[in-house]
């Protein structure tokens, strides 16, 4: 038997309709899908020939470890089968996508990477927020909130007020990227944002001052993914948005119909 | 005549594939597109219903100004058009969206934005470069190069050699960008990519030191859209990237098939 292929996909953030056309054709012909416990499953039956398993991974619940995802995709192929592995936004945007990469590759495994739509910029977008603007920021810095990353030293290194700040996987740990942040010199009213669940039904948006980033209450339900945006382009929101949508405070608006 | 409709589209990096299936299907019923320059043909195309305009930006070739731009997509909704505005990467980074966004809501005019694949992260990642990677980095900032943009105090604004830089729309700026790293402390040997034509038939990549950025010879024929990226990150490219492309350089492979 040939050896197979896998393909580390990008799903977006959510929406199927922001799965890129090479992920949609992909997933549609595969026949092992090992997904993120954080794509929906709408995105995971657009593989309807393949076997589906999630491997993790979601807060405070049990997931694979990053080895036996390694094992997974690589048995795979090995048995000759067309493998995705469908991983939340963009692969390779903190989520141990080149990690995968560099297993496939020092195993022999022939692969390719399909860039995705990340969350770090879509769910500030679909809130109505740009993570540039002119006169507001000309830039912006992705870091992952994950308490197993070492998100400290990023925040550090940028002074304060300087630019956009989006914060991946930060939810709960959200008290501790503010504390940080107004210690090294962030202005406490420093428009923020919370976007959860963002491009789905369930997209909700909480807007307010960083120093009350971590004493905002989300009603998250302890698993929707939620991307933190903090900077005065978080004002453009009111601007820019334009639909009513799920509302979570009296600011709650969402974009798009 | 009824008010018509514009979608504020991301193309994505040039792979027609890589545009969202959402960002497809607008291009399927578009009734007007104004596109952006660096936006291929192969993109334009599947828009074969519509009229579609180029109305810039392309270094040292004459555009439209941002105001005409704004009026176009303005006259076609009023028209009664299905418009699609049709930017590079994603409509929200550094690519003046968010002021079109606020033209269109001030002008009354209904609208969505649809995310798109950024280059700023797939250039590098198809390049065989993650953008952020456990023990290299665990964060990303991303600027304009643009000779326009305020690239200086973002770059100043960062510590040196603590996360990965993304420039883009930097190649006849690379020269200043470059010394202002080193200047605020940038290590001179801090490994640094260009990747031109991203996810094309034309992309190649250029491999080497932070001060050999602005001397590199990239045959970029003046209108090659490129991708900078500086750090650590870099240096996984040799380790991840699989087959052999155009070469630009000797270390000069893409990854993919």
């Amino acid at each position: 038997m040939g050896l197979g292929f896998v393909s580390l996909i990008g799903a977006g953030p959510g929406d199927p309709d922001l799965l890129t056309v090479k992920a949609a054709r992909r997933l549609a012909s595969a026949e092992l899908v090992l997904y993120d416990a954080l794509v929906p499953t709408s995105v995971v039956t657009l593989a309807p020939r393949a076997q589906r398993f999630c491997v993790g991974k979601r807060r405070r619940r049990k997931s694979l470890s990053q080895l036996t995802i390694h094992r997974l995709m690589i048995r795979g192929a090995r048995q000759g089968k067309r493998v995705v592995r469908l991983k939340g936004g963009d692969p390779f945007v903190l989520g141990r996508g080149g990690e995968e990469a560099l297993a496939l590759r020092a195993a022999g495994i022939p692969f390719e990477v399909v860039p995705g739509v990340t969350s770090a910029i879509a769910a500030p977008e679909l809130a109505g927020i740009p993570v540039t603007h002119r006169g507001l920021s000309s830039g912006f810095v992705v870091v992952s909130g994950h308490a197993d990353e070492a998100f400290a030293p990023i925040l550090d290194a940028v002074s304060p007020n300087s630019m956009t700040v989006i914060v991946l996987m930060g939810l709960s740990t959200r008290s501790a990227v503010t504390a940080r942040l107004i210690k090294r010199g962030w202005r406490s009213d420093t428009p923020t944002a919370i976007v959860l669940d963002a491009s789905t039904d369930h997209m909700r948006t909480w807007v307010g001052r960083l120093d009350k980033l971590g004493s905002a209450r989300l009603n998250d339900d302890d698993g929707s993914p939620g991307t933190i945006v903090i900077g005065d382009v978080t004002s453009l929101r009111s601007s820019i948005a334009v639909d009513s949508h799920r509302a979570l405070t009296a600011n709650a608006i969402a974009l798009g119909r």
